[in-house]
Order: structure tokens, then sequence, then C-alpha cells
């Protein structure tokens, strides 16, 4: 027919540039050519333009994150933070939610099987047949990423896809958390490791987006930013003693402690002090995940917690109606990344920085 | 008034039989004879005739109970089970929801203000004005007993005293726990110390009054009695380690593992082997508080609670809608409590076979 | 002792003035000097400075609303929203939780039994021994009047007494529906009478209270107001018949629907409208109770509402914790009601302007 | 490689033995021989052996069901219940979730996309691409049909092909609609139209599978079964009148009314009657689905749903995982559904006695 819709075509090169870990367990990065990749049923290809940089990211390239169960390889390519837009149908997609042009996002679950039992109740983040971006499965530190049709994440159009990018992951899993902490509406919750990269967006996202009182726990130098991030209170950390910090935090809550803590950061030390900071029936939410040996949380006493009726949850990264809901405030300018953009050759120092603790907010990184 | 419906009455003594710790911090109690109260504003006099005996009292009267701050003090008249007839109101009391005559029950929370944070949300059992009967404020070990007329539990008519009384305490505790651990009809749920004196009533209420599945895990020697509870499957706890009977919970789930474990022994190893038996989201419901030393719960790690979304709920002893529906349930038959009668003079020898390990089911004190 | 706190008391006056409804069954009341009552067991007498006029005051004074079960009779004093001090406690009350000289509210539901069905599943407005305030019961249209100490609501100290009186009805009926409507924060909710007493209040709560994305329907002229209580979108109701208005619904929620309507209006057609609003699995909450012959919701089919999942929730009154939320709220800034402050002596007028439909906002009386 | 498992294979012939529509509009059916078509992209090929046959697929048929949008039309296959064998996997279902030779099912929705809206809440039955099976699609009143890998039922072991044709629409159907009353375990229930297809599995998921307590209504000749299926009361709707009978369920309810009442049956008169039935708080819960013109729910009014903070809900065929769990009730033997089986050729006849209310249970056709 004369009048037919012209599909969108692009030309697809052979080769592309991705970043690899070429020696697993060192921080070590090196951008190789590959071939593009073929999308298989079901898939479809994503040309990449952004991908954030997460700490585990670094875990999974360092081999140091136990919750793992395999050493890393060396050619995986990292990251899970990926915007791009799909290039390449395979077969089984032409009819399906995606089109060639839109643009997309790869979460730390690429795959998720839709089928399992975690995923029937909604619970992407523990797939029994989950693939994970960058760790045994291509991550987006790359040019071009193939991806299942079904599962890729749709961006809103008035999001830029740098401040897309680690809504996929960061922003997802922080979103989630608060979800499951049940505190409502008008309660206050306690954002451990507020300043952080989780931090620092589960503050913005309980505040103006689930209108929570926040209370903000983090190094002094942090404290500016925890209050443009919306925390009504911010606590500096090392001017209080695991006593003093709950007793702050029962006064700032008007004697009752507060209706949940997220745990944003990877410390033993933030875990222990977090139940003393919960009024009754409160819950600590688990997200940041402490490397070495596993230390069980340190006041997680039976007695203690019938007595108070405390609640511990773990929260895994969210799942993909949490990302479109995620994304959506985002998009209406609730939540907003404090990033910088970064080219792929200077990932190495990327991840040095982040290993010195000297990174200050997000990176992300420019593939095109 | 010619015409005027007779008032029931009945004869009150000026004196009356109670049993009192007379030395705190040791297994001793005495009787002794008491003043017959007056029943104050808003109060009842009840007419005890059954008390149930809950391990609780023990560790009241031996001072061996962290969990609460004072020490008794001697001549504390113990017990929070008691069931008996509402003999005498006090002013305030005249129009209200009980009258002279009725039966009634008291449990371990005496006293619940009904407008503290707490108790607007439904947590009688965290209250911050709570009276412990049998702790700081006189209990069911005796045959009168003055309680708040809006918060006696009337007991259902066709449910005899002795059954009523330990529906009381384990029977709304065990049935608060079950429903806190948002375990679905159909799914299956360990019961950790099946056996015991919570557990064998979690296992009959868990399997004919919720429709869970139940795995019971007990020593072998009760294997009968938590089979006639209910348990479809039952684990002897001596014939497996820390590792198989994990698997074997598997197993028995279909590879799943367990929805939810209520751990109803005060035991440190049965909530080390919990989390371990659950399924993905899967939740631990703490309800034996271990004695000795607080000793978190051995592998509360966080990164593995995220890695499977498990939860941990501590669960106090239920509220008063809750003891309604317990009792509903006994009065149907669905649970009924192992139990013995005994009587007054017998409370020290009691305790002494509790203290051994040598007690079979629980018993209840004739106060008659 | 010499140090003693002194216990803060009032002169309390033999006689103070009430308004009463004089001629039941029309507009009319009159003011009236009535002796000062003494606090019988378990009350307290409060000097009331302050009670918000509702429209459901003049429902019960003209004996218009359906929903009572009997008619008003002569000397009744009406009003449901009253705010003041204690000036002195029953016996029973003297170690409550109120003590003299706090400020405290009195809201429809004036006492609560706190332990039928209804209460002990957190629903005071169905209690089944409640008492209302201004219907066979004194109300707050007068200087003094009795409440249970366990029962009246505490008035956050940063709150203006004529604020908190609207938030003891309007407030937390419209806070309560916006809870119940299973609507989450981002979520969109559409508010019908976005402009009228209630709906104002639920444009505000819902937006800046619990981050909802508020839809308000109303007619023109309330356009400002309805944007400035934070309602996304406006819709003049006049503009759209029944079909485009569900359109342009839909239009506005990306070809969705609202996840909930609450129907603040009491008007028949409102309800009509409702559910084609609403996306898959949304609520329709009711609040606003028409008046005159009862009319089934117009598109309440079962076929149409299996189909789309849909929801309908009847919501009354809210309860104690939730009047203490929503004053919480009002005291932190987040609502506040349009308001205008009257004279006693003005009653009559009041509601001869209401009945006109000639009513800007709430009116409270200034009852010193 | 010698060791190789051999991956199971089926003869499968070129043509097989369908029945269609004939005549859309009229209960007219007809065997034809069809083509044996390819799996296509995620497709499986099931060799189907039972079909139950619902009373929707009369509707289908006749064209009598306003619910749906388009008119049948001729040669279309029926039916909704199917179990079979897996014969033949399409591309991309080599490594799935279902082998050749599986045994699974295909339920009434024969397709959810798993990314829409509804989907990510898991209300597959409101999928907004979804496909249902017979009406549009080719349905399982035939030998061989295409299903989606991904989405098929798998069919547990111990339960027969025939006992689990009607899980996969009447049970699920009926299961999902007592999850959604929002009953507890222990509360009143009401099946209206108790002794239908639906309703007689209403009582027994009601009871046995969920412990719920269950009134059945229905004409008396259906009263030994209904009580068969665990129903504790059943009432002869034709011995009582719209008001008797409302007052029989407070009675038999201790004076309070019933937490739910699901509407099995497409009456109207059904519903006027439910809202009655309610004790405060209590949900209507809508699965028949009324044919004819669009008649209100009677006494669906605002001012009472109010007072009674009543509340109705629309429940469609519920999802993939209450389908999962209503076969492994159905495989622990909990819910059976009262059936015949019936061979391909009496189809026609089964929908004219349906049609003239003559039929007795389910009836599954024999696909062999």
């Amino acid at each position: 027919m004369a009048a037919a819709t012209t599909q969108k075509t692009f030309d697809i090169p052979k080769k592309y540039k991705a970043i690899v870990y070429d020696k697993p367990g060192t921080i070590s990065t090196k951008i190789e050519e590959l071939d593009t990749p073929e999308p298989g049923v079901g898939e479809v290809l994503v040309r990449l333009t952004h991908s954030g940089v997460c700490h585990s990211d670094m875990g999974v390239m360092e081999n140091t994150w136990r919750g793992l169960p395999y050493l890393t390889q060396a050619g995986q390519v990292g990251g899970h933070e990926g915007v791009g837009i799909v290039h390449k149908l395979g077969p089984g997609s032409e009819n399906g939610r995606v089109k060639v042009g839109d643009r997309v996002g790869i979460k730390w679950i690429a795959y998720a099987c839709g089928a399992c039992p975690p995923c029937l109740e909604g619970k992407d983040g523990v797939c029994f047949n989950q693939k994970i971006s960058g760790y045994y499965y291509p991550g987006t530190f790359q040019q071009y990423a193939l991806a299942p049709a079904n599962y890729v994440t749709p961006i809103p159009e008035s999001l830029s896809s740098e401040d897309a990018a680690p809504m996929l992951c960061a922003g997802v899993t922080t979103y989630s958390a608060l979800r499951k902490s049940d505190a409502k509406s008008g309660q206050w919750v306690v954002i451990a490791g507020a300043g952080g990269g989780l931090g620092h967006l589960a503050c913005q996202i309980g505040s103006r987006g689930m209108a929570m009182r926040i209370i903000g726990i983090d190094h002094g130098s942090k404290e500016s930013l925890v209050k443009e991030c919306g925390a009504e209170v911010f606590l500096d950390i090392t001017k209080f003693d695991d006593k003093t910090i709950a007793e702050e935090v029962k006064k700032v809550t008007g004697g009752l402690g507060a209706s949940a803590v997220i745990v944003c950061t990877a410390s033993n030390k933030a875990y222990a002090q977090a139940l003393d900071f919960l009024r009754f029936g409160g819950t600590l939410v688990c997200v940041g995940m402490p490397e070495g040996d596993s230390v069980p949380i340190a006041k997680a006493f039976p007695a203690a917690m019938v007595a108070k009726e405390h609640n511990i949850k773990g929260s895994a990264v969210g799942n993909q109606r949490e990302a479109l809901e995620i994304l959506d405030m985002a998009a209406r300018g609730i939540v907003k990344t404090r990033l910088r953009i970064e080219k792929m050759e200077n990932l190495t120092q990327v991840f040095m920085d982040m290993s010195q603790g000297k990174m200050q907010g997000r990176v992300v990184l420019d593939l095109q």
C-alpha cells in the first residue's frame, strides 16, 4: 500500500564498544570491541546511550559481594542501569509492547520469567529464573545489549536518559523499600545513610513522593544535601553514640520513635542502631548489604521484638510495576539523582574513587 | 417497684484465699487470706473459679524474665488466665457491657487504656498504660479479683471455664501470631516447639481454625500429640541437624520452604534454625522469649534477608478482638488445651514440675 | 509539701448559654440559659470556645436526614465539631489521659464504647453504643458540654481552636475516606464536589498530606479554590455531560482512569457518574449522603463491576486515631479550612444561608 | 551421545476434531475436522483430553452475554476449561517452564500479556491484551489447541484431568472471590446460589479450604448437596421473603450479619437481597453476571453504605497464582466438582439442558 506508515529503522554496526571486567577480583576495566548480537526469540536489541554505575557493580567486579553464588569471570560486561533505544526486534516481538525506536531501560533483574512463584506474587527481585544484568549476563556498560521485549522498562518521554538511568536500580530499590515499610503518609521514617546514592533518593521519594516525614542520618558533611532532598531533620552520626542517637530520634518523633527505618547503607553499625529508633510496631527495612563476614542484626533479640512488636523486612530490588511508578515520579520532577556524566574510558577511575569513598553523587556513563 | 426485674446478687465474703509469691526469686508460693476489695470506678469484682498456669508466671515469680523492668515483690498474687463470675459492679459500670452474673476472663493485659497510640491501632499488648495481671497488679491465682468493666473478656456460654482459661493467654497469643504471619489458608507453616503449651494450640488453630498446612517440630516423644493437634508433618528435632532439618522442610513443602515459622519455644537454637525454613518472602514470627542473656537471631543477616525478602515479626499477646475470636474457636471445638486441674495448694509443686521440664500439658487451678 | 504543683482550677458558673433547636423540622434556633452539669463517672466538663457548623447539623435540625432513626426533639442542642478547655473532671477521671486545663475536641461520635465488635476493629463510626453529638445527646453549640474522659480528642498546641474545629468532622471524614480508597501516593484520585466543605479539605489532604494526584470536579466558580487546595486538574461540571466528563478523566489520567473517586457531595448525579471515572480495580468511596428517597448508585451493575473489578465502599466518620492524624496534619499546616467566625446569635442565619446554597466555606461559631 | 535422555515425542495428526458454533445466536454446535496448527513463537501445542462446559460458553454461543463487545462469529471453537498434554513446543519455548509431555490447563484468559498495568498488579482477568479462550480465540472444545508456553497452567500429578478442568474457570473464579471478600477464617460468609456450578465449589473452598463458616442459600432441592459441600447452615430461598431471609442470616450469625456475601448466581434478585445480609464493614462480592438489561444493585444506596461501612467488589476470573492454588486444593481433595463426563457429540444437548435449567452439576467433555 502506498500510504503505509514507514517502520523506523536504524543502521546497526557489526562491531560496537563494551567495557569488560578484564581482571575480576581487582578494580580493572577495559574497553573492547564486540560483535553486535542478533536479537533472539522474544528479544530486542537496545542501543544503550547511558548507564548508571552502582556500588553493586563494584562488588561484582571485585568478587567481594557474598550475596552472589559464583565468581565473576573475565570478559563480563557489567552494569545494570541502562537506558537506550530499541533498534531491532527479534522473532515474536513484532506485535509486542515495544517498537523499534522506543526508549527503554534495563534493570538489575534483566529478565524475570513471569511464571514462577515469586513472579506470580509480583516479586520479580527473587524470580527463580532471573538473569542479572552485568553478572553472568551481559550488562549495560556497552553500546548494544539484548533484552526481553516483555520486560524492558519504557521510559517516560519527559525524562532525560541520564536522569532515568539511576531510577532503574537505586530509584526502584529505595522506592520499593519505602512501600514495604508500611509507613503511612504523615509518619516518621528514618533514612540511615541519607546522603548516599540510595539514601538521597529515599529522602526525596519518601518526603515529596509519599508524604512521609523524613529523618536523615549521615555524616555532617551531607547535611545540606539531605535537607535539600526533603529530610525535615538531619542527625549527624558523628555527634551521637548509639544511645544518644536513639534518644534524639525519640525526641524528634514526639517521644514515640519512628514508624520505619530504611537502612540504605551497607554498614553493620547502622543495622545495630536501627531497631532502637522504632516505635511500637515499627519496621526496619534492610536495603544495604554489608560486605565481609555475615553479621546478624545486633539487637534482633526475640524477646525485645516481641515486647515492642517490631518487624524486620528484607527488601530486594523492586518489581516492574514499581519501576514504572518511580520513573513516573522522576518524570514529574519529584525525585532527581545527584549525578555527573562520565565517559566510558573513565570507568576504572570511577570505581577507584568509589572504592576510596571519594564518590560524590552517582555517575552515569555516556555510551554514545 | 413491684414489677422490677430482680438483679442477681451474690454473697461476698469479707476474706478470701489468694496465692502469693512469698519469696520472689525462688519457686515458692503460699496461700493467704486477703480482704475482699471493693470495685472502684469502672471496675467489677470477679469471683474467679479457674486460672491457667503459664510459663511466664514462673518467670515473674523467679525474677528470671529479662523482659520485665522491675523485680517482683513479696506478696504479689500471680496468674493471668483467670475465669470467673462478675459478683459486683463498681460505680460507673451499672449500664455497661457486663452484668452481675456474667462469666468473664482476665488476661495478661489486665487493663489497656484504649486511648494511647498502640490501643488506637488495636495493639493492646503494647498499650502504654497497661497493667499486667500477676505482675505489679494482683493476678488470677486468687478467688476474687478486680478488673475493668470495659476490658474483661466475655466467655461463650458453651465453653467450660477450665477450657476457657488457657485461651486467655496461650490461645490468644498463638492465634495472634498466626494472623500476623500473613500466611494464607493452604500455605505451609512451621510450628517450632509444636508439642509445648503454646505449640500444641498453634497446631490446632493453624490447621483446623485457619486451614493452614502445619509442620510441627519437637522432640520425638511429642509426635502423636502434635499429629492429633492437626500437624500434617512431624519432624523430630533430635533426628536432624540445622542443615538437614531445613532440607527436610524444603522437601515437605515441594522445594519452596514454608510461608511462615512460628517459634513457640523460648529457645535461641530454634530461632537460629527458623530463617532457613522459609520460602522467599516468608515470615518468622517471634513468640517464645528466651531467658538469660539476650542473643540476636542467629541468621538475621541483612544481605540474606534482602536476597530472599524474608521478614521477622515480634508478636505480643494479641488484642481483645483476637481473644474473642479464639474463645469462639474454642467454643466451636476447634481448639482444646491438653490440661489437668490442680488445687490451689499444689501450685508450688506445679512450678517445680515446670522448672524441671516434667510438665505434660497445661495446668489449670481450681479456685473454688 | 511546699513545692507541690498547683492543680489548675476554673470558676464554673451555675448557668451558661446554649443554642437549642426550638422548632425541629424547620430552620430555627434559640439561645437559652442552661444549668451547668456536673461531670459523671468517667466524664469531663468542657468549656467549649468554638464549634464548627456542618451540613449534617441542618439535616438533624430539619429532620430531613433519612439516615437517622428518630425525629429530633425540641430543646436539642446541636453541633459536633467542638473545641474547648477541660474545666472539671468527674469521678474516675482523676488519673486519666486528660487534665483540667487541657484543650480537647468533641466529635460527631461523642462517645464510642471501645468494646463492641466495630470498636474492636477500629470502626468507632459504627460503634453499636455510640452517642452522637447534637442528636439525642447534647452537642457543641453551647458553652459547656460533658464528654467521656477517654474519648475526647486532644488538640495539638500549635493549632488554633477555630482551625481545629472543622477537622473534628469534615477533616477526619475526608481523611478516613481517602485512606479507605486504597489509592496510593502518586495515583490519581477524583474529588467530586471538590469546592465544598468536605471536598476542599479532601483536595488538600489528598495532595499535600498523602501525595496523591487530585482531579477536582465542581462548578466553574470553584476553580481557583480547588486549585489552591492542591488539585492538579479542575473539571467544570457544567461544561461536560456524563459521557464527556468520564472521557476527560480518562484523558487526564493517561487513558487509564482514576484509582479512586471520593464523592464528597450529597448528589445522586455525582454518584451516577463516578464509576465511569475509575480505572480497572478502582474504588468509589461514598461520603456524601443524598437526602430524599434512597436511590441506588446508578451504574452499580454487577456485570460491569466484575468486568472492571470495580469496588464501592461506604465510609463513615473515621475513628479516633484518624482524628489525631488529621489534627496533626492541620497543626503542620498541610490542611486548613476556609472558614469564617460567627457569633452564637447568628446560627439561624447561617443555616438559612446554607439552605439557600449561599454558604462560602465553613462557619465556626465563637462560643466565648 | 549414548547416555542422552530421550526427549518425549508424540505423533501429531494432520487433522483433528473440533466443535464449532455453526449458528451463533442459537444453541447449535457441530463437529468439524480442522488442520492441526503449528505452534508459533512462544507457543505450545496442547492435545486436549478434557474440557469443562461453563454457562459462559452458552452466553458466548447465543450472543446473549452483554459483557462482551462483539458478536460471536460462525466457526468459533468454544470452551475455556481445557486440560491436555503438551505435544509440541514452538520456537522460543524450548528452555521454558513446560516440556513436551507435561499436562497443562487452558483458562478463560487464554493469554495475558504480563506487562500491562493490570498484569503488573496481578490482575490477569482484566489484562488489556487478554485473549479469551472460546471467544475470538480458539477454545478448548477441540482436540488440539495452541497456548502460550508461559501462561498455560500446570496440573498437579495427583489430580485427574476431569477434576482439574472445572477448576480452571469455576474453581479459580470462586476462590478468587472468596479471597477478595476479605472475610477471615472463622467468619460467616453467605453463598448465594450455593447449589449451582460456582456456588457448590464456593461452599467447599470457603469451608474446607479457607476455614470460613458458610451459609448456603438456594432452592430447597439443593439442601443436601450444599450441606455436603460444607455449609453449616442452609437457607431455602423459597421459604423466605427479602426481609425474613435477612433476619434469618442475622439470627444465624449471632445478630451481627455475615462478613461477606458471594453472589454466585446471575440473578438480580440475589443481588437485591445481598447487602442486607452483611454486618458492619461487610463485603458483597459480585461474581454472577445477570443477563438482559443492566440493573443496578437494588440497595446500593450511598447513605446506607456509609452508615454501615459496607463494601461492594466486582471479582473477575482470578489470576494464574490463584489457579495454581485452587488446583493444589483440588489435588489435596479439599474441593471436588460434581460432574459427569459427556462425549463431544453431545455438546448441543448439554447446552439444551443447561438452557432449560435441567443441568445437574457440571459437564466435562471427553475429547479423546
